[in-house]
């Protein structure tokens, strides 16, 4: 499996995102409640998850879909907010995948 | 693919019941809050969803390992209760996977 | 849950399609091998399942970013071809989707 | 969210063991062809990668159903053999997540 170094990265970063958006949804939000609630909040961590998820699986398949994956997840990622670790996590994801598809 | 009957019902149900607990949480639940959304019911929910999602792909990989998936799936499910289509729904799921197992 | 006909629709056809591709791949390809297991053709059956089942998952979590991933499966599902259940299910899905987005 | 030293760990093993598994299956495996691909072996790596990333999702969600999860992926990776990276990975998965329910 000849991985290139930056997709490597960008695989590592994804999997990280999704288990910080999950663990924190799951966790953290549910917890707190209150607007942690919410279900547009909830909705957008669960759907930042599942796409990192997602955007990893198919860069680990190998196959050419996985970039607008990607462009969504840093979309996504970036309209969250409010929680420091998971905002750090869903920048460098983000910058690590638009570095890959540059 | 030689699937047999019982396999192809219990595919089928294992995915409705995903569907439905999905659904169910991350509609129904997140706009009634209160105890919709205390941490032990939402993550019942969220488990129940992703066991039979699991054991619906098992199953389709064609692999022996469902069993103990869908033996998790009646437990988890029978636990939930509250919400009747919900309730039926995994009512029918773990009666198909018990009826594939014996 | 107030899903809209065509969203029900959506959901049940990419369900269904993950479900084709996914067991058609894992059994049918796997089992026939030659030109059914060259590396681009299983990766397209596994990604197309994978996107697939994403798309109904975003779906069932209600938020808008499925679109893209059901654009990603038409795309996708097209392009492969030769197996008469998997396509006639690729392309119900294709236009369920396509109907809903407009 | 307070996860324990051993549940960060166990998750990190179970994601680390996920990639590897797909990624060999997806790569490695379809590239040398041959006895890689037989339905018997090229199942098992996939049904230890689904294994795995749902052990993991399910210590990230933070039910305790992920016990059975981790114990069969134990039991299916040990079973696996001959590709020397995916094994080292699968057995520290299984300790990790021996320890853990211990």
């Amino acid at each position: 499996m000849a991985q290139s170094e930056d997709m490597t990265r960008c695989i590592g970063l994804c999997m990280s995102c999704y288990q910080i958006c999950l663990g924190t949804a799951m966790n953290h939000c549910l917890e707190t409640a209150g607007k942690h609630v919410e279900p547009k909040h909830f909705r957008l961590m669960m759907a930042c998850a599942e796409m990192c998820r997602t955007a990893a699986h198919f860069m680990l398949i190998n196959t050419p879909h996985h970039k607008h994956t990607c462009g969504e997840c840093v979309e996504d990622c970036e309209r969250i907010g409010g929680m420091d670790e998971c905002v750090a996590m869903c920048r460098s994801c983000a910058q690590s995948c638009r570095a890959m598809a540059a």
